[in-house]
């Protein structure tokens, strides 16, 4: 920042959007996305401004598109623009002297009222002079406006419409200024729209033996849990650590102080003296195992993502290898995880002061190992407790080299660390949508994260997680489990769920918003299939909530979300849309009104914002849940059962 | 901007206040400006975090002072700093790991719980030895805390208070991260606190001969004018163009197109044979004249501004010396102002593409000899209709050697040129202030005025111009000149009247929003006197108020206000404070309310922020207007009738 002013330019471009933070870091976006570009522009005086997007794609093209101005007295200019091709584009705005619009503009009301009729023929043909530089289709013009035997209103009559195009086709950009260049990082489609699911890769397959001890799932016996979660239509298949558990200090069942010797432990109390984070549990398999079950998946259409947890059990090989990543205390035993007066002895968490750099090092290495063997994704655990910086510089080593490796924050805590991790790198992270149950917030929350915060943080709409179950579910219902999964699926460009939602697992630890008898300290073993030949499974609701999005990809995006009114304090409505230019000429609108009242039928009317949608007066609609069709227009009426079906998931028939 | 993300930092400081368009402008502010910094800094975990702000004044002294986290869950920290000298401040933040804090935080928690008592000592004497490097002071607490013949907290409680405050003098600083610089140009406090009067100096002391042709008046019978200025507390006299003025296309009385041999002329159509821009017009004296009425007007207390209107009459000397400042259209001719198919052939406007620089060193040059005959003040006509980055070379030109010189935008346009202009350079602007007459209105208006905008635009709240006369004033009666003034003298750190609202002067040319018989068309000769007899003048109220204004330096500033509620549609309550700390140990409060319907008498409850106004439950307010005193609290009545007084002026005594 200097002492002088910047200087403003010829034609002042004082708001951009997308950018983040002035230019600071940049703009988030994936393969496909549209993205609205606004400018605030101005020019002194009546003369007309031009505004273009000037975009340099990945690739290197670059593409000029006129921005139209949609707030006069707010001198805003917009355009669309969506983004194919992965890596980083760079967009400018450009404001430049409309020379032939304020000459039309002022012949034609001159003309009209009779006043300089021949000079404004003049000013016509000066200004034909200065295209004729750049082609030499404009001479014909000039003979036009030249020719006294026609009124100067048959000259201009007899050029315009063929002037207009030719001016457009060969802009004459005078006076152009050029704001500051902005970038945009295009990520792949998964970094930002996504269908994930969580398992314990030890339970797939766990059984009890009639002495009451387990035998742990291992790779191999997860393998055969793929299919049921292709079934549901997940994508993306999200491991919690599968790593060598430390002894020393393990927690037993329901987070109890004292574990028995067949208590399996915590896989985020990670190493003992078999190996840490480059290694793979022995109860799991081997190495070639896991290799065989990350194939397996992405046969099947399903990434792995891994758990990248940076700490370590009291057993972890660091310990004694680097016992300067850890925190020495003053008698000369490392530092144990506390909060004063609580203890967590079973974790030593890092300490990124010591030896930044050489730990910065040794997660490369291991990192690149799981590369190696195939694990693209990696969700990190409460990257929040760690340094953001360490973060920003691991991130940007990884993704110079390995563009498609995506990272997820497991970050709940406080708006700014939340959004700051998301601009230093973070490709997705965790949101607050677990603990947005009511219509009011769902409105407000879901508008901030498809807008407000859209350059730079991408929520991940988890219905639940081991460490999560909220009241909503657990006093909500079978009808609650189905409202959240519809809402997650359709609002959210990515969403997640982890295993047992489908099941309906709705039991608390007392006092705790975690499920009794937690997976994360014992073995589970589910009976999927019983479910549904019972039916008292959600997973055929997933799946069709996933086949729904499949099916239509405008709820594949964040940023294309509206919300819209009811008269119901409980009743969501909202929105996504992609227009026929951006999806292959065909249009794509769902509109999705929903009751996130568990307990309740609700009847009321829903107002659309016609304009947004482009909707005509009336429409048809047709329900992808029940497959009936609606006569709907701006002002509908709605009853929603939240015991039978609590929504209403419309494609607009165009 | 780069392609790479900016390094976040140890701490990461995401967002500063006040700043610019990301640090792109300086940010405003004027001497004894008490300025609120705020920053959001984040840090990992649980230990604690020192936030200062850093600020070097222009003469390059710095302070470190602490800030305070006012708001933990947005992670907002805050300070206030009171501007003192002249010139360019620079500040930053750092941000830095208070280890002395987290140590005392952790020993006290842990000393209660009974745990780790004695490794918390060691933890104390490692943590000395690091300020031992800093201060042999330390000493002594590293045997306190050593001491094996007391119990761990008998040491804690001997060492707490003085370590404390002797680890605050200093500070460690450890992992210190600092934010960029952003700098606050402070300029003179008239750039920012005013109270401006503006006369046609050719009216004060003009009289009509008995044949009804006029005597215009001139800087000698202007002079006697003086007096009634200063009567009224004004300290800034603005006067409008004072050049020969053109003959082509003269305008008559009432903006007619055919002015006859007697129509003196709009002062704004500038220049003719003898003189331009830097010429005063024949009939208003010599240069000596005009010196002697800036000194005599500097004598009592008064600074001159003069008009800065940047376009031509078709007489002016430029039209023969320099026609490439002007547009010649394709028949030679050079292009008069027009606003199709309307045409202002009386004014010639600048084309500022043709020749900015030597135009540019024109006004330099015009400019410093008025700034030598002691004129530093300029209100400019119109800088919306020129192009922004000519006013951003002008300005920062003339302050670059004159810093003390202030610039006054008429810019009645668009908000985001409006706002530019402030931004480039612009000391100030009118406003929207003189259409802004409802309360709703006024509380939106006066906090952006006061929070939003204030870090780049100074408003000046004109109660009227020879351009505006609202339907408020129009129809309102004598009440709506007492409201409108009252609410501009305490609510604008700046206010301004044109000559003859004190006498209520209401009626407009009809369709317009302008005074009839418009001053700019022809001389006005006003009995003031007369009117102050008869008790019919508002000079006395006017008086009143810039006299609260003097003795209240709380509402000499903008950034202090703070609106308050009331019940009533139409009653206005706002406040402006100065803290005892930064206005000499003394206390400044105002609380303003006032019934902004010039129809009524109101009865409403006010309700005040007392924690903005550190106020106790009950205490004391003396109406300065009428001298009485009240028993106030946070709930208070008030009854205003617009017909007697409707204002409260009230300075709370503590």
């Amino acid at each position: 920042m200097s002492s002088a002013s910047a200087g403003v330019g010829r034609f002042p471009i004082v708001a951009l959007d997308p950018q983040v933070d002035g230019g600071k870091y940049p703009v988030k976006a994936i393969e496909g996305e549209v993205i609205t570009f606004s400018a605030t522009c101005i020019r002194e005086g009546h003369d007309k401004l031009a505004v273009e997007l000037v975009i340099v794609s990945p690739s290197g093209k670059q593409t000029r598109q006129r921005m139209q101005q949609t707030n006069a007295g707010l001198d805003l200019w917009e355009t669309k623009f969506q983004l194919l091709e992965v890596g980083s584009y760079r967009y400018r705005i450009s404001a430049w002297d409309d020379e032939y619009a304020t000459w039309l503009h002022t012949t034609k009301v001159k003309l009209a009222a009779s006043v300089d009729e021949e000079l404004m023929m003049l000013e016509g043909i000066r200004l034909l002079e200065k295209f004729a530089k750049n082609s030499s289709k404009f001479s014909v013009f000039t003979k036009i406006l030249s020719d006294n035997k026609l009124t100067p209103l048959e000259r201009l009559s007899k050029v315009e419409t063929e002037l207009t195009e030719l001016a457009a086709a060969n802009p004459l950009r005078n006076l152009e200024t050029l704001s500051d260049e902005v970038e945009i990082r295009c990520e792949r489609k998964l970094a930002g729209s996504g269908k994930w699911y969580e398992f314990f890769p030890r339970s797939e397959g766990a059984h009890q033996k009639p002495d009451g001890s387990w035998v742990s799932g291992n790779f191999k016996t997860a393998v055969q849990s793929l299919e049921r979660v292709r079934e549901m239509g997940f994508n993306v298949l999200y491991l919690p650590p599968i790593h060598p558990i430390g002894k020393t200090f393990r927690k037993g069942k329901n987070n109890t102080l004292n574990a028995s010797d067949t208590d399996p432990g915590s896989p985020w109390a990670i190493g003992d003296a078999t190996g840490g984070h480059d290694a793979i549990h022995p109860d799991l398999g081997t190495e070639k195992d896991f290799k065989d079950f990350v194939k397996s998946a992405n046969k099947l259409g399903i990434e792995i993502a891994m758990d990248l947890a940076l700490q370590a059990s009291p057993d972890h090989p660091w310990v004694k290898s680097n016992p300067q990543w850890f925190t020495t205390r003053a008698d000369g035993t490392i530092a144990y995880a506390e909060n004063p007066p609580k203890k967590y002895q079973d974790i030593y968490p890092i300490n990124f002061d010591n030896d930044l750099s050489g730990f910065l090092d040794e997660v490369y290495r291991i990192l690149k190992k799981w590369i190696g063997l195939g694990v693209l994704i990696y969700r990190v655990d409460n990257p929040h407790t760690k340094t953001v910086e360490f973060w920003q510089k691991l991130i940007s080593r990884i993704n110079h080299e390995h563009p498609e490796v995506i990272f997820l924050a497991e970050a709940f805590t406080k708006p700014a660390m939340m959004h700051t991790l998301g601009k230093i790198g973070f490709q997705q992270s965790y949101s607050y949508f677990t603990w947005r149950n009511t219509k009011d917030e769902l409105v407000d929350y879901l508008n901030e994260l498809s807008h407000q915060s859209a350059n730079f943080f991408r929520p991940n709409l988890w219905v639940n997680t081991p460490d999560i179950l909220t009241e909503y579910l657990q006093f909500g219902g079978k009808p609650a489990f189905k409202v959240r999964a519809t809402i997650a699926a359709m609002a959210g460009a990515s969403w997640g769920m982890y295993s047992g939602f489908e099941l309906y697992e709705s039991v608390a630890r007392p006092g705790s918003e975690e499920n009794i008898d937690n997976e994360k300290y014992e073995y589970k073993a589910r009976d999927f299939e019983a479910a549904l030949k019972r039916d008292s499974s959600l997973a055929p609701r997933i799946r069709l909530l996933n086949e729904i999005r499949d099916r239509n990809p405008a709820l594949q995006y964040q940023r294309n979300l509206e919300t819209h009114y009811s008269d119901d304090s409980s009743v969501l409505v909202f929105s996504k849309r992609l227009e026929p230019k951006f999806n292959g000429g065909k249009d794509n609108t769902v509109i999705v009104v929903i009751n996130t009242d568990p307990h309740s039928v609700r009847e009321t009317m829903v107002h659309l914002k016609m304009q947004q949608l482009d909707l005509p007066h009336t429409f048809e609609v047709e329900d992808l849940i029940t497959g009936e069709r609606f006569e709907w227009g701006e002002h509908n009426f709605v009853r929603l059962d939240s015991f039978k079906e609590p929504a209403h998931i419309l494609r607009v028939i165009r």
